[in-house]
């Protein structure tokens, strides 16, 4: 892990900074490294792709060589859909643990696929636990995988990945891991945590441009996958050994993408890899953070489950605050911020991810501070259902 | 149309010509784009997004607002897809009309599906006619669709559009277009070829990067799609009714190729649009196919139809001519040429898409004759076997 030597530079073309869970600010270097073309059939790309999924395999602590990576175009949907509808067999059934759009989308691409499944819905925030996802499985014994989300950006919590892994392990099911948001900047080591796969991509927390995703899987499991997905672009097995005969995407992949996120993962391993990576954003988070809560902010999460990857804060109750001005606010003084996703009480998220460091999220608070004054905010506390609704994560 | 007023420069970071069916090589300016990030939520990208659309309706000749856009996120591939699984109802069957790869590959996509399917299958290259259309719609009540190919890049046959278009509208069909190496450069109104739907890709005749396709379907089309897909991330009514109501699309989008090919709509439009484009693109083929039938090299196909985006040439008799070698021979003069795809004798392709000319094109034509001479072939004429398979296509 090594501390940055200086700040990071602001984007050089003078966009804003987004603070958003991807795509998100990039180094200008990873940018430039689409200066050119390649030919999708050329050795040199085929290269370029083995280098790519040996990087992401040494990422996620592959030691065994028992898993594959397998890149498939388009966004980390796509790769979740790849994921779900390629490993999970048709006559098997799936347990999704959702908090949040993530989890709930997982359902739903399952409803699409026309596979099994039952959901432990806790609502917008609140973390499934290992102990209730144990319960539901000796319940059923029909469930042959589980469905977790890493890092869920609806809310910005790390939801409790490790005890949830050892009820799916001790019970003989298979776990998939949506580490779409997290992959990279939070430890996730397959030594560690057993699975089957797990799925993030490229403009997440590697740093790099959106265009392609990755399932990183169990080698047994994929040579099971055979004939069972729904679809030929998304067949996760074909894509696999196409890649293993050839070294070639099957379809036309995202050359300038592919090279972008090369020049992000070496970018990344310069920083220190997933340690220095994730150093960074939790002095991101921290400082963002602090500032924020000085200025009468409150988060919906309390320090224990903030990922180090997006942050929620509740609207203040303030009616001069209305958030389409603090965006346009915001965005007037560099700073692209994310709107909220629970149902019940009204938020914004800011994302700590992307290639800035906490110089810049003074800065924020700096501009939400400015933008709360020219918009006549008084007080930046939230409404007493905030609160209220807080509180069942503490109960 | 315009005449290019001076040679198209060669690409700046020294990269070799991709004389390939795409990705392609692209002007610097349309990779120079790509060197900033945009918030795929934030109202700028939407503009882009809204641009994008507007652009390619006009393309396709849409002057009664009958059509919409829909860009879908992966490979031509992935759009293809997302056009069969959505715009086919589950009760539809379809006609594929197949002279290689591409058709096969829908008919492949369509048994995912579970879509009932029946293929006129016409071989490596030999056209599907209108009349052979017409029969077998006749013949069969039950077909709702046909899809055809536009330009098979397989052989670089450029398919009979226009009377496969004649024969399924007047009998009540639906024509699904997969124009994905021909929209752009090859004249496709949608007022006068009457379809359902048409499907291309960014990195094709546009002279984009890859990473997204786009279908250009009937409103009323996508509106009766409601239910229809098999799949979540390849919903193209979900993806366009969310882009409709939102703006913006259901997923991350590939920002950076989005802004590159903005750029290239540019560039397309100043070039004299679909007319000026597949007029260069003509000028290339003919160049180099005048060009190498001097070197004693043979077309699979007969004038009449040579495609202006790829063209086959059957590999030599001569033992003395090895592809591999071939190919890197070209490499290393700056040409990165493509294998052939003909199952009956063996051929090569080479592309005259992309950002370049015939000044290009008649390097291309002198490094084939370089490369002829250092393996030691002494003649580029091919075997017996090549030229029974071409008066196939005469009789």
């Amino acid at each position: 892990m090594t501390e940055p030597a200086a700040p990071l530079p602001a984007p050089r073309l003078g966009e804003p900074f987004l603070l958003t869970p991807g795509p998100l600010t990039t180094d200008f270097a990873t940018k430039e490294a689409m200066l050119r073309d390649w030919g999708s059939w050329d050795s040199d790309f085929r290269a370029m792709t083995r280098t790519l999924c040996d990087r992401l395999l040494v990422l996620a602590g592959d030691r065994a060589g028992e898993y594959a990576c397998v890149p498939m175009q388009g966004s980390g949907s796509f790769a979740v859909e790849a994921m779900l509808g390629s490993l999970v067999p048709k006559d098997g059934k799936v347990l999704v643990l959702a908090n949040g759009a993530y989890g709930l989308r997982a359902a739903e691409t399952l409803r699409y696929l026309g596979r099994a499944h039952t959901v432990i819905d806790k609502g917008d925030y609140l973390p499934p636990r290992g102990a209730e996802v144990a319960a539901a499985l000796d319940a059923d014994p029909a469930i042959t995988h589980v469905v977790a989300i890493h890092c869920e950006t609806s809310s910005g919590i790390l939801n409790p990945l490790a005890e949830i892994a050892e009820a799916v392990h001790v019970r003989g099911r298979k776990l998939l891991i949506d580490s779409m948001s997290a992959f990279g900047a939070i430890p996730l080591d397959v030594g560690e945590i057993p699975c089957a796969a797990l799925v993030s991509s490229a403009n997440k927390c590697i740093e790099g441009v959106p265009g392609f995703g990755f399932v990183i899987a169990r080698r047994d499991a994929l040579e099971a996958a055979q004939g069972n997905s729904h679809s030929l672009a998304l067949d996760l097995h074909a894509q696999w050994a196409y890649m293993e005969k050839t070294g070639q995407w099957r379809y036309t992949p995202p050359t300038h993408a592919v090279a972008a996120f090369l020049k992000a993962l070496e970018i990344h391993a310069a920083e220190g890899g997933v340690a220095g990576r994730g150093a960074r954003y939790a002095r991101n988070r921290d400082v963002m953070v602090a500032g924020m809560r000085g200025l009468g902010f409150e988060t919906l999460l309390d320090d224990r489950w903030l990922s180090p990857i997006i942050v929620t804060f509740f609207c203040p109750a303030d009616p001069a605050f209305v958030f389409q001005t603090f965006y346009d606010l915001m965005k007037a003084r560099g700073f692209i911020i994310y709107p909220g996703k629970l149902t019940v009480v009204d938020s914004f998220r800011i994302g700590v991810i992307g290639r800035m460091d906490e110089h810049v999220m003074a800065r924020v608070v700096q501009a939400a501070a400015d933008a709360l004054a020219e918009m006549g905010v008084e007080s930046a506390a939230p409404p007493a259902a905030a609160l209220a609704e807080r509180a069942k994560l503490a109960a």
